[in-house]
């Protein structure tokens, strides 16, 4: 079966001045990929009628789904149901359902409907509405030429929320996708060519795709398996890559289930052990206590620019001068924790001969782990890496 | 005169699948219409040499320029040369200057040339060259159906140093353009419909345009002024505008110089004033010590997840009950200075009995400055403002 093909069409003067990014695109991309849709080409134009209609005559004689956001707003500048009206030649009416959500979300808000919000209950004739519970621009779909075109607000959580409600069980039921199962294995600190020379002595079958991509400073390696792959020799084929990757996969994301970022690792193995952390950091510059200060179950973070402050601080239990970098981090991670009281202590520091190496410890009650870790890359690369390899360690220590 | 029409075309299955969002497009979008284009759309498709060379065909017909990043790499999944071969019908030819040039960048990392690389040397016959000082792929530019078209690598840092060193100065002596002049005034913790009702007043001639962007923790206020308007006019127009927004406008951004963001005008006085400092922050929860923690004259953050812990490590300079939180921070920044050696001392934290209210304070020598202001919004925004409201108080003493 050949996948349905789908095109992404977003409207504003904002997005294509550059003004903002366009992130709406890229979220509705992977989300229609894994429902198993060939997303073709994306389109941006600036609010402009006639380039607009031009944009859905084009893609309606393309593609088999348009899915288009931005341009449902109130102002004269929101002009995708005027487009759509043109390009399919449907006369513009009023909607008496939506005007009347418009004015029930406006009352919620105890204030009234101004006259130019009347304008957002105008859908082309025959266009099926899709309600917005979060904001005034309610979207509709229609089919045309072959297409089915559907039209979100432009806001992302309006546009999600109302994607994933109304249009996706949409699409589910008018197009018999099959999608792909992609399983990406999350790592840390391995490149992509070494992960690459790791997996090159494994025979992969013809019909897995095998990908790459750097999400710093995480890499991710990404197999693609057929619709119909059966999910015992899918997992299988995952247990032998990660077998083979070592412990550097900290995470693994299934279409059944997410392990996400590695912080949210952390997070996760945090709350299930009931801990308590409090860190200390140089090397990390503040990246460690804005990552972790967010979470309930952190306590404390101190951050300093150099070693030599250490020692002012904590001299009975740090050498800033030690031949040991190593020992003198898992001791400072030991008083660390008792006097902060917490279950675990995370150390990530430098020492003062060896400017490029990465010392770190974790303390958790009688054990105390500690690593040292060479860093490379321009200064914010480093600084936010050794963060990264301290929640690493923690993690593995839990 | 009219504003020639510029188009930008992105290429890679990575981006029309949505795993990697489209950073350059909006970067050029940004850079095109400062230079004084219209830039009328956007187009990405993926690695597909027919739907590619389509593209190429409709922007030539619609557009004067067309910038196109990616597919320039040494894969079989890199198609631009070829697509825009197809497009322009000019066959493709070795280009020895590139050759050699990505020779000599191998060589330059005692790596042999792969066999593979070579096809990045092969360019469309009558394009010009663009090199690539920062990487392997050169770009190209031709004119084709009365459309300018150049091609640059997708990866950003080196698009990036390619349109600005060898595009642009091309661009500006083909295109006689009069680009508008922006101004940005920078604004922190007001919102957007306060910042409009400000500017009620104000009757601003015609030909100026006013606009609004947020960018969390910032709101920016932006005047367009016609490339020919008197600088003298308008930089009374926009003092006014400032007198307006008193206080909370924190730098202007102009066609002439830019006082970026809120850490950039920080780094830029604590750097005139030879200055060092030393951060204590609840409210803020590391975002403090992050954001100061890669600049040269960040001491040290200590992040604390509330008041209770201030108490018992400051307890003779701190009382988490006070009556008088604001005096408490005060005297807390003016300890911290003290012990840290610091020129000034930044404090952010909160207090047991208004959880919703941010206090801050700096010392700085003999003066101690302190403030109150009151948070809202989710937890995350929180810790956002209330790291800028901080530095924001910093800048002030500056």
């Amino acid at each position: 079966m050949t996948a349905p093909c789908a095109e992404i069409l977003s409207q504003g003067d904002e997005v294509v001045t550059g003004q903002i990014a366009d992130t709406n695109a890229a979220w509705l991309s992977e989300r229609l990929t894994g429902l198993g849709f060939a997303v073709k080409r994306h389109t941006t134009v600036g609010d402009d009628l006639e380039n607009l209609a031009d944009a859905f005559r084009e893609i309606a004689e393309r593609a088999d789904l348009c899915i288009c956001t931005g341009g449902l707003g109130p102002t004269v500048d929101d002009l995708t149901a005027e487009a759509v009206s043109l390009a399919s030649a449907r006369p513009l009416q009023e909607d008496p359902d939506a005007l009347r959500q418009i004015r029930i979300w406006f009352a919620g808000r105890a204030e009234p409907m101004p006259e130019v919000n009347r304008k957002q209950a105008l859908l082309p004739e025959g266009a099926q509405r899709l309600d917005n519970l979060r904001g005034t621009a309610p979207g509709f779909a229609l089919n045309h030429a072959g297409c089915r075109i559907c039209c979100l607000p432009g806001v992302p959580h309006e546009m999600k929320f109302m994607f994933d409600n109304a249009v996706e069980p949409d699409l589910c039921a008018r197009f018999p996708t099959q999608p792909e199962q992609l399983i990406t294995l999350r790592v840390l600190g391995v490149g992509e060519s070494t992960l690459q020379q790791r997996l090159n002595s494994i025979a992969l079958p013809q019909e897995i795709k095998l990908g790459f991509r750097t999400v710093p400073p995480e890499n991710h390696v990404k197999l693609t398996f057929p619709a119909h792959y059966p999910a015992a020799k899918r997992d299988a084929v995952t247990e032998e890559i990660r077998r083979m990757l070592g412990p550097s996969v900290f995470g693994i994301d299934t279409p059944e289930n997410s392990d996400g970022t590695l912080i949210e690792c952390v997070d996760r193995l945090m709350r299930q052990a009931d801990a308590s952390l409090a860190t200390l950091e140089t090397l990390s510059r503040g990246h460690l206590a804005q990552l972790c200060g967010a979470l309930p179950w952190w306590l404390s973070g101190l951050a300093l620019a150099d070693s030599e402050r250490i020692q002012a601080r904590l001299g009975p239990y740090f050498k800033a001068d030690s031949t040991d970098p190593l020992a003198n981090a898992g001791a400072v991670a030991e008083y660390l924790r008792q006097q902060e009281g917490s279950t675990h202590a995370l150390v990530c520091i430098d020492s003062r001969h060896t400017p490029d190496i990465l010392y770190l410890a974790v303390a958790a009650g009688a054990d105390t782990i500690t690593e040292r870790h060479p860093l490379e890359g321009n200064p914010r690369y480093r600084h936010a890496l050794a963060a990264a390899k301290a929640l690493d360690l923690l993690r593995r220590a839990l």
